[in-house]
């Protein structure tokens, strides 16, 4: 069959077909252990019973509805993800770039009821990543995401670097709109935020008048083993980001906002066609209601901590670092293998893996994958990491 | 219930629980008959059973993989859809705003490839509506998108009036990257464009070394009678957008190339995590099938030509044009009455519409409604009218 979807990701020749747990069939029949859940989107893994009953009923009562009006499952949703998150209110998107266009729009607004015209700079973390629009790949922390073929790109971003302290000093005055931290750095190398820097850095923004954001379209949604990771990271954003994991699968971002941005958008200050249909916010209730489980979260802390543990005690010289908080997970590797190649090797052999920044493998499973699974997914990691050890 | 979802289009206090055909029943049992379809979205209504079973089946079978893989409905939407449009690649995202957004960075790069760092420009047209993003924002053709709040706005957009054959020979030169063209302007007004015009225009553009673009996010997927809106109006572009209806709705968008432009993107220029995802595709291909039947479309043409044939035999004083093709359908009213006043009346009683532009009620009905439904409706439009005349 030919392949007319943009190669957009280098994508590998695999037709995927069914899945179950956290295990793929492609159409040759091969097996393939999931460690990346579609980059942290299938949180709940694949054919997850409870999920596929919301969505099945929903599409038989009222796939889509426009925004005009509301839908009773909306509604729900969005009752029980505030309760959840500790948030006053929220906007519904269709994606993670769609939540962080909303957070900028959000902040820009903030910006000019709080200062006027000047205050209108985000400041974003450098080797974050926010986004493929315009407006969120140049707020993303990576020259290699500003490309000249895309320019000319919207004014009003700027970078600093994350855990140094000494830049605090200086980043924030009367023209910053917005302090916008990516919780863990996941494109950029699954990067942890030190949380006592976060915590410095959202006092010194606040205190020059700005609002602190907080990008957890990777790290939300339990995947850091909380609900939110800046609920460990301590820094209370007065915006949340969030996309990924929230419906399960089904296309989603989120918004969310309180304190002083509570009331920053009005009627006709955004919107989005699709956002917030019913069919995504059913299938987002199933997956509030099994992650927000502390029984669950504890669950992913374990797992991940087994995963760490494990690569760590296999004591190969190419591993220089294992990281990452819950079932965000990054292997360090030696500078001189390209963690693509492994990514490959893993794939042939059944483990589908992901990279980050320039020297890491990263996983994002499923949070409800099976100790079964983990070690089935571990046992392959181990036997490619040691052939690149030969 | 609180309702905590911002408000963001002034949303009526109705609470939609199910919904069948293009009937929807709200929580307290009102019945009301959709001429809307979430805009322009339920293309095939609610509760349709093919589309009903597929999103069913597939949420067993895999709802998201990563693009870094291919799903086996991925490729079989991306081919038959390439097949029905005549279009030689595209790109999937998840919403009419990505569409757009990857449209306008496709051009972006073509006008560097083909001109160097000049050659920037995206031109639009005056009273467009392309989407809520910052860069869609600024592509939109109407000052009150544009509010100082969200300032800095993107550099490198400029519209021109459409239909007007004097505009367009001074509009392209060697700074123009892309002509984009929204085929009827929906948010506008249900303003046509002139199929002269149109192709005029589009051979101005080219001339001058820019590519062609169809914004058909509301147009497309059958609205006006043909798959693409672009078919009759014969400007034959290299880029076109879709959603709305694209999966039924399921949140999607697509942005499709072929010439000039089918070879700008390459691996890495842009992506999106949920895009393309294998429920989507599974609805995609129910609705392409589906909508792509010439004795469907044929239908659309005549519930279209009835419906418009309809208002205008009432002969209504405050009735000034009834307009639209297929089943995207404005009639403009006397500038004394705000058509947002008929909307509330018409929801009072039983019938969902929309507005358009400042004087226009517009109709998007499901593709498939009913001969009955649509009586239904327009008894209820023209006593609604005839109270306005009162």
């Amino acid at each position: 069959m030919e392949k007319k979807i943009v190669n957009n990701y280098g994508s590998f020749d695999v037709i995927f077909e069914k899945s179950k747990g956290s295990t793929m069939w492609a159409a040759d029949g091969k097996k393939y252990i999931d460690f990346i859940a579609g980059i942290g989107v299938n949180c709940l893994g694949h054919n997850y019973k409870p999920l596929v009953k919301a969505i099945s009923r929903q599409a038989r009562r009222q796939i889509h509805i426009s925004n005009y009006y509301f839908s009773d499952v909306g509604l729900d949703f969005a009752e029980n993800l505030l309760k959840v998150t500790g948030f006053e209110r929220g906007y519904f998107g269709n994606s993670g770039a769609e939540a962080n266009e909303a957070a900028i729009k959000l902040a820009r607004k903030y910006g000019q009821l709080n200062g006027g015209d000047k205050r209108k700079t985000i400041v974003t973390l450098e080797s974050s990543f926010h986004g493929r629009t315009l407006a969120t790949l140049t707020a993303t922390g990576q020259d290699r995401f500003h490309p000249d073929c895309f320019a000319p790109y919207p004014e009003g971003f700027k970078t600093i670097k994350a855990n140094d302290f000494e830049a605090i000093k200086t980043a924030f005055d009367d023209t910053t709109a917005a302090l916008f931290i990516e919780c863990i750095q996941g494109e950029g190398g699954v990067n942890l935020i030190n949380p006592e820097w976060a915590k410095a850095a959202a006092d010194a923004a606040r205190a020059a008048g700005a609002i602190v954001m907080a990008d957890e379209v990777q790290t939300g949604v339990g995947r850091t083993g909380t609900y939110l990771a800046s609920d460990w990271l301590g820094f209370k954003p007065e915006v949340v980001t969030l996309a990924k994991g929230i419906a399960g699968g089904v296309p989603m971002g989120a918004c969310l906002f309180r304190g002083k941005a509570a009331d920053v958008f009005v009627a006709g200050d955004h919107q989005s066609t699709f956002a917030g249909n019913p069919l995504a916010c059913a299938a987002g209730l199933v997956v509030l209601e099994t992650v927000s489980d502390p029984a669950f979260l504890d669950r992913v802390n374990h797992a991940g901590d087994y995963i760490r543990g494990a690569i760590a005690s296999w004591n190969l010289p190419i591993v220089k670092d294992v990281r990452g908080k819950g079932l965000m997970i990054g292997t360090q590797i030696d500078s001189s293998i390209k963690p693509f190649d492994i990514e490959v090797r893993c794939l042939e052999k059944g483990l589908c893996t992901t990279t980050a920044g320039s020297d890491v493998v990263r996983f994002l499973p499923p949070l409800n994958i099976s100790d079964k699974e983990i070690d089935e997914g571990l046992a392959i990691y181990k036997s490619v990491l040691e052939e690149f050890c030969k």
